[in-house]
């Protein structure tokens, strides 16, 4: 049963799973916002996928829905956030806005949030200020489920990073996990009985496997050995360690632990452009950049998209056509 | 023939062989830090090796010996730096050292450099300022050697980050190519005739290969395909673009072109963690992340470091021992 909503029937409809749940007010529009958004850009895993698992967190007491974000310490040029274990996604768009603000007139701010639920997908909020003019560079952590290089157990999350770069026209938006992939990809391996890349997971052994079962029961590896590991680290330092949230064990998963908060945290750098050159300046180089990488000579059967390309040409196609739900 | 160099004659080897070339002090003393740094921590491949390519560069006019990076522009977070086609070590020393000072009273400074030759390991910079107590992230930018996902022409450089993080004893610091792969390592393989990854490369038909030879013909593939692609993006528009450097082919190989300079440009970061955390704080929660990655299960075979923990030891050790050339 395949069912296509337009993206602001399958806004209200969040909206209507919250407010069933008590939750309204500007903070469940952000909710809503940031999961139709990665809908329409065709990334589901951080879509309305993730609702279910929301509001069962909020039935279990783990979130808190009148929680709002608050400042804890703020300079001209930095921030601590505590999102006092409400939505997510309301934590990171605060930290994003608050810096948004410092960021006129500092050529780099930076600030960090802490307890911390499901923030849904990073390119929401680089995306979000790429498009007011800033390079933004942010980090998440997450609860363990990637051994660090050398070791077969579960310490790091998938730690994801994601980077957006303005351009004259869209932004340039990379949303990456430090893994070596998404553990839903060995599940859905599982299921269709196909193998998988021997690089993506440790068997309960700690040996490579391409069996989807074996790499279930094991653990997942981060990507590009021990570059992927020290990304993973590198945030977990950022994302965990500078800003008061949970370190490794201490962040829960999105899917347990739901009559407690996650814990997580995140760190968002802003860089201004206007500090080295002007906007003309900027966009000329910029698109002399996206010119170069644009006119590669394609591989067989391959074809030079910028990050975030594909997701924003996605993204154009779901506001006319709507999202496909199946 | 195998010779047995303590670091101080390495240096005194390096800053003399500087000398015939008329090149003299402190400009040349960096210079000779940093290779001496690279070979004592393990990582020949920026060490005295890449003395023979300054040299030339010397002798051929393509480096201006008595160039001092200058500063274009500053406030008080931020600084452009232009190397003026002096010794790349001297340019991004200068971006450090500038940014230290800006970094005592903020809590996150940046700046870039441009007109840059070749600056030695990009850890070398990053580790200096984390033992001065700032995580500094540091990203340069290189002539084309990779091709963008889903293209078969060399494009991005290899284009390196490092990201060094203080903690009570001594800093984690990552310094990474974002290439699959050194193409010096497809070198090797060839000259022993052993197979190489076929995520490494591709031959000249843009078809993955595990033919050194062919590898060699063809163009390096980013680390873990559209993610390390991504990455080499983001540094190419700060390293390149955002600093007024060359842009993709408009950097020159260390070792071609050596009539001009190179133009290669960096971009640095540096927080400063006193503007999250009280110094015990910090180095409480860092210790604790320390000893949960350090206490991980390691894999059959397998021993688990932190990023950088090799190259320390190894410098500990050629500090006693010295360094072996061969």
């Amino acid at each position: 049963m395949n069912v296509v909503k337009s993206m602001d029937e399958a806004w209200k409809y969040i909206l209507e799973k919250l407010r069933e749940k008590g939750a309204t007010g500007k903070n469940a529009e952000i909710v809503a916002d940031s999961l139709v958004y990665a809908d329409a850009r065709g990334t589901k895993s951080h879509g309305i996928h993730m609702l279910a698992a929301y509001l069962e967190r909020i039935e279990a007491g783990g979130m808190d829905i009148e929680a709002s974000p608050v400042v804890v310490k703020e300079n001209e040029a930095s921030v601590v956030i505590d999102a006092c274990n409400g939505f997510g996604q309301a934590g990171v768009r605060t930290l994003a806005d608050t810096l948004l603000k410092k960021a006129e007139h500092m050529p780099v701010v930076c600030g960090c949030v802490r307890n911390l639920n499901h923030c849904g997908a990073l390119a929401y909020y680089t995306e979000y200020c790429a498009k007011k003019g800033y390079i933004a560079l942010l980090f998440v952590n997450a609860n363990p489920t990637v051994a660090p290089f050398g070791a077969m157990e579960a310490i790091l999350g998938t730690n994801p990073l994601s980077v957006a770069v303005p351009t004259k026209d869209e932004p340039i938006v990379l949303d990456m996990a430090s893994s070596a992939v998404a553990k839903a990809k060995i599940y859905q391996a599982a299921k269709t009985n196909s193998k998988i890349d021997a690089s993506w997971a440790l068997d309960e052994e700690g040996n490579p496997t391409d069996d989807p079962n074996r790499a279930i029961a094991g653990v997942l590896n981060a990507m590009a050995g021990p570059k992927g590991y020290g990304l993973a680290l590198v945030v977990e330092a950022l994302a965990g360690v500078l800003s008061g949230a949970g370190i490794t064990k201490e962040v829960s998963s999105v899917h347990k632990g739901v009559q407690k908060g996650m814990n997580a945290g995140g760190f968002l750098i802003l860089v201004n452009p206007g500090a080295f050159l002007s906007k003309e300046e900027y966009n000329r180089r910029m698109e002399q950049l996206i010119q170069d990488i644009k006119g590669a000579k394609p591989r067989p059967g391959g074809q030079v998209f910028l990050p975030g390309e594909i997701e924003q040409r996605r993204y154009k196609k779901s506001k006319i056509e709507g999202i496909e739900y199946v």
